[in-house]
């Protein structure tokens, strides 16, 4: 993993901090499962599955927990 | 994702922090399922399942963690 | 939802913290599914299941842990 | 709800704190299903289940961080 | 439980609080489940089980980060 | 477990950081079933099952928490 793809949690906007959490979220599957034939595979499968949204949900709400704190709450 | 969705995280009142809870919640999966008609209809069955129903009102008490901390709890 | 249901994250006890954890818990659901009659075919369902009644567990403790801090744990 | 059972947050040591986390986690289940009956029934089957033990250990978890930090973690 | 087992969330080292993290995960489960007999046989059936095992996991994780917050995240 | 495989929870960069939170949902699975064998096969089906996978990312995410909170969320 050579790539620098995450330089930092600060985000311009609560709105751009939602977006990086969702890109955590992702990349903590991918780095699980790297082959992306295997991922494109499962995620035909769990975008149709109501439970396993609600599941990723959750994990990029915990995500959004840490870069919204990061952010010092983007508090104006 | 052009529009501005998430402008700020401050709420006037708890209650408005809440429904703010419940937007992201479903912001997370709207975002990692865009497809308006697959999204209905996965909540057409999602309703009428206590568990799933659970599972999102965890989802909920997590972003209301982070909108609470960042109204500074609303307190007097 | 005209109605004020959440002035304040303020409770005098840990005691009425925790019963508010509890309300929030289950205003997540109702807001997501308003039916009365869904919701109390539902609950008859799940007071009988353990696992559920343990997630709803999970919900609580969530929103407890928000309501502590805001009331900086009722320290003396 | 009557009765006075939890007064403070407060617990002398980590392990007095450990045990107040697992009565919260009890009395969140208690008050969503208040039948003793219902409950021992329950209780006799997810006593069996590993599964249902963990997440019973992960509300467990939930509640300690509350305490913990209710108690400035015990720091000597 | 008059066996003191829990004197402190100190740890002088990460690994330290990680293994601290485990037994209190542990904990949460034989107060819940006290007979031995019960605990081994369950074990032998989650151990084999990727999904428990994550589980199991993510209660561990729960614990560190009250243990991390408690030793100030053992920052030099 | 004589080896010292977690010194800090200091991380360079936020990317690092990261892969600490891979590594540390990773020693919660192995410290609970420290069988290799067992881990392979587990893996070999995990890696197939986006439930799981989203499970382990949720793990990571609980990490990452604590580490970015360790490391003052690399605040520049």
């Amino acid at each position: 993993m050579a790539e620098n793809w995450l330089p930092t949690l600060e985000a311009a906007t609560p709105q751009l901090g939602f977006e990086l959490a969702i890109k955590l979220s992702r990349m903590g599957v991918k780095l699980t499962q790297p082959s992306d034939e295997v991922r494109n595979k499962l995620r035909a499968s769990y975008e149709q599955d109501s439970q396993q949204l609600i599941a990723v949900s959750q994990v990029i709400a915990t995500y959004f927990q840490t870069i919204a704190a990061a952010n010092n709450y983007w508090r104006s």
